[in-house]
């Protein structure tokens, strides 16, 4: 079913799994666990601001693109 | 220097450092290092078409931001 993109997208932020870092304005780079319109929640790296009503871009991961992250990061030796 | 919204982005991904999906259309998630408008080249992860000349949204990571994803990472036992 086609949704209008006028209707705002709903999100929750189901676990804040870590800060990544903080700007002077306070928004923050983290990686949380977030449910999208209702769905299951994913693994999602994006920018908020200080009370998370604002968001920046960011990707979403599901678990095996995460599971595929880590060994990538530990074969590359980051 | 502001630059006119109407000018191409530039970039160069300097090193494919792992691949973490790829769809049925052949585009991938990836982590690469990328040089935006010539600038010094930061972690990306982001979609890629299969020849790499369209991007989907994604995230880019500063070396700080990168060793606070891997410490996360493994903090929460991903």
């Amino acid at each position: 079913m086609a949704r209008k993109s006028s209707e705002p997208i709903q999100f929750t932020i189901e676990e804040t799994i870590g800060v990544l870092s903080t700007t002077a304005n306070g928004w923050q780079k983290e990686l949380n666990l977030v449910s999208w319109n209702g769905a299951q929640p994913k693994f999602d790296i994006r920018s908020w601001s200080p009370d998370h009503t604002k968001m920046g871009k960011g990707i979403t991961l599901t678990n095996d693109e995460m599971a595929a992250l880590k060994e990538t990061i530990q074969a590359a030796g980051l």
